[in-house]
């Protein structure tokens, strides 16, 4: 969510009066609250596969955007998507089979103790039933997430998302815990992880607040992407439940195959979370996104109060869902996300031995950071150095972001159909861009 | 919101194997907060403007669903939701077109005060964000609803939600108000009702509460739809205004047209709000949902934070929005609500004399309350009755559900395609269905 390279009108460069035009034109419609990336902003007319297209025609790599994760404008999915929008769409209070066929397909492809799905349309709405869900059942209300944590846009979930920075207030009952950073942090991450849980417990437990949920994106993309070692979850995951809350695996990033490593982040570390999140991958851009959790959560919920979400579960949203399965399974996306994510990341490792200012590559299938530093020993962060990366980047058409506490991480999250050729193209980019700026 | 008429496996008639394999399925997978309307649950595969159709291919006339506002599966809609699809779908990160003409279209059809829009995918994330924005702005933080309100799922908007039953708390900021009731209450309905809202400003302030909101759905949905007399809005908003406070109109079900005065249940009622939401019809099924607001409002909420919404605002989004705003406008849609609904009130005042039970009809254009008692001068509920009219007219298959504090209104809310063809039949099977229930 970092916004170091977002659009700035005093600061802007190189923009068309046809562009400029535009953006006044949304300033004036959408108001202040709506973000541009880029000091160069790109105008977009279609998408197709790893590729973005401008309204010049121009061809732009896109090695950013997670939610077309089986690739943008795919044909299976627009195919099944026109279909069942032809044929019916309505809601979950009449029988429909669509959503008891995804539902079956998508549990199968979780632990078995995960055995009930609720549907609604975003991640953010999927984490804020997630933590109804888990007040209800822990009767407890102490939220535990990262220091740069974020899980959503609803009031809830925002007053758990620090990284969405001062504007918003934390609510009491959050605790916020340094990211597992095995890059910036000393000893064994997991413990190290682990014991600030245990302590974020005992001050929740000091204020008489009960904990609910111990709430982590997987691969931790908003705190710069940290994935490594495999396993570093588990600890922590044992701490939560010795207190009585529930683990929460927020899948919305790294879920549907992204790490390479089967379909979930939290695969990786060896656990089963109480409660899973997903959405932006789910339906490669159609708004869905759901909850999962052991049946003896949603008992205790689902006996309380009855949840209905008018577009949630909806048939033609299931249908995209089943679609974006039928090309993950059809293409080995997972076995491409694991090949050609190693293959990225044995390249930027050949770009560090070039460039002193790659501090770190990390990141598990096509998931990845790269953390700029102006010096190897301190680890200062090269901040302004990477904001001027993604936007050297940007000016030969490749699309890239940053993230971390100090905005100086490459996120690195492209369609998963990104191919060896694609990674060739963009390591040469950042090759070229970085010897461009000199010495950090 | 009302679910008298939900399933109820003990209570459950007619069941065929082939449906109750499908039911245990739902359960197995979906778990105990989902419900599903009727005794007798209705199995659903196509549908095609104001029909749907089961599994056995029998047409059931839909009266109920606003959401499918223009028919369901409309081709023109369908069409423009596959051609998007294929061409491009991404986020408000980037410069598109289609957010911008819909943004220009969407606002040309609000008062001019109301120059903003931001884009969500469901009424729940836009009433969560309009409180979001009011609470900045108004630096406050308690909100006025109605007894029986409904404005969402997220947790702050559940917990403003007190149709949603015991098992979810009122916020301790949030206070209700009996809801504008011409039929059982006394004296003028717009002074009444301002005078609850002012005792509620009055208690906040007793409590140190701000006030932030009045938010009410103009039509009282929930409440068992209340519409009448025009005009009973305006001394409440003064009331929330002179306390400092923003008048926000829920219009996730009386927008787009259906009240058939204009495309927005307020305008009836001669205010302009401050806020404006909605949702449900407007990509008729389709995920997406907006916010209004006058841009002072979003000036202190977009310079405190940032507000980004993955999938609001995207491209497929848009084209289906305007698609929606195309058929509305080709097939004056607008003006049918008004014409058939007038029609079928009018039918429904034949049935009166006929049948004793018939203690209230009310509404505007497609949106029609018919309140059941069991007598009409103590207007005693006729809640049981409500129900096997229901579950009776589902037999007949017809499509229609109810609501109030005591479920005993009919909701009438049916595509907006709705002919004096389709109002007859309508019309003919609730004579029947009542007939046969003899007297109440």
């Amino acid at each position: 969510m970092s916004m170091i390279n977002a659009f700035d009108a005093a600061a802007a460069t190189g923009i068309s009066e046809r562009d400029r035009a535009l953006i006044e034109r949304r300033e004036r419609l959408l108001g202040p609250a709506y973000r541009l990336f880029y000091a160069h902003p790109v105008h977009l007319v279609r998408g197709e596969g790893v590729w973005l297209y401008d309204a010049d025609g121009s061809a732009y790599l896109d090695v950013y955007n997670n939610v077309a994760s089986v690739g943008h404008c795919h044909p299976h999915v627009v195919a099944a998507l026109s279909k069942q929008a032809a044929t019916l769409n309505t809601h979950t209070r009449y029988l429909t089979d669509g959503i008891l066929d995804y539902a079956e397909r998508l549990l199968a492809l979780l632990p078995q103790e995960l055995a009930h799905v609720m549907f609604t349309c975003t991640g953010s709405e999927a984490n804020d039933l997630a933590y109804r869900a888990a007040k209800a059942f822990t009767g407890g209300t102490g939220v535990i997430v990262t220091e740069l944590a974020y899980h959503g846009v609803t009031i809830a979930i925002s007053e758990m998302s620090p990284s969405l920075g001062d504007g918003i207030k934390l609510a009491p009952h959050v605790r916020t815990v340094p990211a597992p950073d095995a890059y910036r942090g000393s000893g064994d991450v997991g413990e190290v992880f682990a014991s600030h849980v245990r302590a974020a417990i005992a001050d929740m437990k000091a204020h008489g607040i009960k904990p609910a949920a111990l709430l982590v994106d997987t691969i931790f993309s908003s705190d710069g992407v940290l994935a490594d070692p495999a396993g570093f979850l588990a600890p922590a995951a044992a701490a939560i439940r010795e207190a009585g809350g529930l683990m929460i695996a927020d899948e919305v990033q790294p879920g549907f195959g992204r790490t390479g490593a089967g379909m979930w982040g939290f695969a990786r570390h060896g656990i089963v979370p109480d409660i899973v999140t997903m959405g932006k991958p789910m339906g490669n851009g159609h708004p869905m996104a759901a909850m999962v959790a052991r049946p003896e959560i949603l008992d205790s919920f689902g006996k309380r109060t009855r949840y209905f979400n008018t577009f949630g579960g909806n048939p033609v949203s299931c249908a995209v869902g089943m679609a974006v399965l039928d090309v993950i399974e059809n293409e080995s996306l997972i076995d491409n996300a694991r090949d050609v994510g190693a293959y990225l990341r044995d390249g930027l490792r050949g770009l560090a031995n070039m460039h002193e200012i790659i501090g770190d590559i990390r990141g598990a299938g096509l998931f990845v950071g790269v953390e700029l530093v102006t010096d190897r020993a301190t680890k200062n962060p090269a901040t302004a150095a990477t904001a001027k990366l993604v936007n050297g980047l940007r000016e030969k058409r490749i699309l890239i972001s940053a993230a971390g506490p100090h905005a100086n991480v490459l996120k690195i999250r492209p369609p998963l159909v990104f191919s060896r050729e694609n990674a060739d193209q963009f390591l040469a980019s950042i090759d070229e861009v970085l010897t461009g700026l000199g010495q950090p």
